[in-house]
């Protein structure tokens, strides 16, 4: 079956080569004594199968269509860890399990009004940040504009802001537009306020926090995201996020020199311990199962989403990657898992658990790897690994550079997300940079669906990663080394 | 100060030429036996001030910040009313009154929640079309898909749709990206079933209908417009539209196969009589002030977002147009108008009014025009004219081509929106086409708001119709011949 959908790839050179077993691959010329030229050919027919085959967006379509939100310790995410064995399942993967991640707190959304009151009324779109407190009625504020973070840490600590509604205005756009700033730094920036603002804020006195969403679009969508909890001893008080519409309604009114209040209702609330689970797919290796190669994403989502993006993208290529390798004549030499992890939205729950779990093996976990920055065309590759296996990693790179992939010197990658949690405890890793710009606009919004995946963009995503960890999975290599 | 402007103008070759009263502008050689040289560069002037002067867009801004969401009958149709006459007195306009529209019937929004029952359950973004009675508590029932209103049509009266709920899926991208079919016949066909589907489906049995939203974006947000109207002995059955990822997210569970069943409710309520009222500026002329050109608008919107696009812009840049020809060293040889007409939305119920109180003195309105398609950038002139002054008007636009605006040689222009009712009573008209693809993304959600104006198509805009009809209102022209 895989010959004949092949030969429908037009364009590419590499496939009559592949078919011949020649042992130069084009005009990339794989060193036969790195990687012999019958692997190298097998990998370029997995590479051109996954370009034509859906099943990464089929995967998305299904996760997204059958589960939805998904947050950890909801109905939602009870859904996911049933809906991920039985995928794993269907897909042909030889193991599935799960490992089971405790959660030391819940939390309710519940429902969020708000509206500026004065100068002019008007209806805005606000959300709870995650494991925010409710308001407990409507909370009445004049709003008190910060540009940055930094500014609203500029005021003594003390009683300042009391009765007011500390607003961080920060804009993400305006960021990545300045020359050598790159995106991830701007949302970064963007993510101090939305994880630090509330104890800040509470320091000063403030009511509540709001901050416009961190976001590069102008839709009129809140953005989600989670604080990292109240501290002992400063009052827990509400944050939200605004739309960016909503944060230039307010800001032109702030122009015209007069006070701001707005009114704000949202009954969330923290709730007692649940747990959840990290979901665990094998496709066992034929000669060295004990080892294994690690791909990554996070199951659970935000809550007002379908979570396509966030991180859909990551589970449906991840997914179909080991899937394709699986479909090859044999299984691959050492094993590749896929772990679903928990919690990641709200801390990384489900990465730290397997952490915990998992020390005294990590030795067999040989190389890792995680997407969540949606499903945008790769364009990057960054390896993690030891001197030694280096130049083999930079040979098997020029299986993945006909698709458009450069490489890239710093060999500094700890696997981005839950991964890097891992990476920095010593598993090697790699990372395929992708273009993030639809995810910036969407995550963590009711936006965040299924059609904003790019089928075109998802099946280049999963080739690059089947490819990769096919040979990686193949060779002889201690990627620690 | 204008002049002080104008110097800063990079690249206009025609400054220097306007400035030193050539009798050709540039390359353009404007005939001086039609347009007078001292006339042309007047208009380049003009033109080029508009160019550099944002006070279309203040004015969006102050409308969508001071005012917002102001559907007919509301409260923030009242707060327009006041804020235009002021507006208009601010900007220095001659004359400025109002003239009182009847409604004869309002209408309450309500709440809107939707979600899909089963096969699996979600949330999902729906909005009551403009007058559409409410659910009156939970509605429940299930999917029957039609992917055009002809489909829908096609399925013989009776009851065969008891108990269902009828969802026409037809999408506005899918239509407009067939060759052939333009965006604008593309809405029209989206509008069939927004206008007639819930009499249409009420004689099929259904207990509502449900549209996939009328715009050419993928955000979560349904698109509000109107139906025209119960008819009577026809069951009055709720009808709105969902968002273009609701609408992907139930064709996929029907690709499934089995049964979806939606549960939504709405408060909608039509209620009794109320008014509005039209509102007009006048720049008086100086020699023949009973003759006047007309600049339209409409000055409602719909109620959930602040109406920047729809029709904001067309506020924004008529007044500012008629605002630029004001502020030249004399009045223009007759009088220039601008009408900001009520209740477009629900069913051009300002310009019938308006046109009925003025069937005797239409031969007094010589040209109109209107901008109801965004803010987006000006491409192309259409006139409507008399066969006698066609050269002229084609030598006038001679003045707007360096704005890179074509010309169309179809002259059968009515005027756009509400004007065109008065053109095809007989006035003469003229419109500059526009990119609309913004329009399609935002106009009729929430997400109508104030960022989505490009300020630079905002200043081209104003300035195309500012040149035109300050030459328009100088020139010793009868349009109808």
């Amino acid at each position: 079956m895989h010959k004949t959908k092949i030969v429908l790839v037009v364009g590419s050179l590499l496939i009559a080569v592949a078919l011949f077993g020649e042992e130069s691959v084009g005009d990339l010329k794989v060193d036969p004594s790195i990687i012999p030229a019958e692997l190298a050919n097998a990998a370029v027919l997995l590479r051109e199968r996954a370009l034509i085959d859906n099943l990464s967006v089929d995967i998305v379509e299904s996760l997204t269509t059958e589960v939805g939100p998904r947050r950890m310790g909801t109905e939602g995410d009870r859904r996911v860890i049933a809906w991920s064995q039985a995928k794993f399942r269907e897909l042909g993967f030889d193991r599935v399990w799960t490992e089971e991640v405790a959660l030391e707190r819940g939390w309710i959304r519940g429902e969020a009004t708000a509206e500026i009151v004065s100068p002019y009324p008007h209806n805005i779109v606000m959300t709870a940040l995650g494991y925010s407190v409710g308001t407990e009625g409507d909370l009445v504020g004049e709003i008190v504009e910060f540009e940055t973070f930094a500014d609203l840490e500029a005021v003594p600590e003390g009683d300042s802001l009391e009765g007011k509604i500390a607003f961080v205005s920060y804009s993400m756009n305006d960021y990545v537009l300045k020359p050598g700033d790159g995106r991830m730094s701007a949302y970064g920036e963007g993510g101090k306020a939305r994880g630090r603002g509330h104890v800040t804020a509470a320091k000063r006195g403030a009511a509540a926090i709001v901050i416009r969403s961190v976001g590069i679009d102008n839709n009129r969508y809140a953005h989600t995201g989670s604080g990292y909890g109240y501290v002992d001893g400063v009052k827990k008080i509400p944050a939200a996020a605004i739309s960016p519409p909503d944060a230039v309604l307010i800001q032109n009114m702030l122009k015209r020199g007069g006070p701001v209040t707005v009114k704000m209702n949202f009954t969330s609330e923290i709730t007692g311990p649940t747990k959840g689970a990290n979901i665990i797919g094998e496709i066992t290796g034929r000669e060295d199962p004990g080892h294994y190669l690690v791909l990554g994403a996070h199951v659970d989502s935000w809550d007002e989403g379908t979570g396509a993006l966030d991180d859909g993208a990551g589970v449906g290529s991840m997914m179909a990657a080991a899937a394709f390798i699986g479909q090859m004549e044999t299984r691959p030499r050492r094993s590749v898992r896929v772990l679903l992890f928990a919690g990641e939205e709200i801390g990384f729950y489900g990465v730290n658990a397997y952490h915990e779990a998992h020390k005294d093996d990590l030795h067999e976990h040989l190389l890792g790897a995680e997407v969540d920055s949606g499903g945008g065309r790769v364009h990057t590759l960054i390896s993690g690994v030891g001197e030694e296996s280096l130049p083999y990693v930079r040979e098997m790179y020029k299986l993945v550079a006909p698709l458009g992939i450069d490489w890239s010197d710093a060999n500094d990658s700890k696997g981005s997300s839950d991964m890097s949690v891992l990476g920095r405890a010593g598993m090697p890793a790699l990372s395929f940079m992708q273009n993030s710009n639809d995810y910036m606009k969407y995550h963590h919004t009711p936006n965040d669906t299924f059609d904003k995946i790019i089928p075109e963009d998802m099946r280049y995503l999963t080739a690059a990663y089947a490819t990769m960890f096919f040979l990686a999975a193949e060779m002889d290599l201690d990627f620690r080394k």
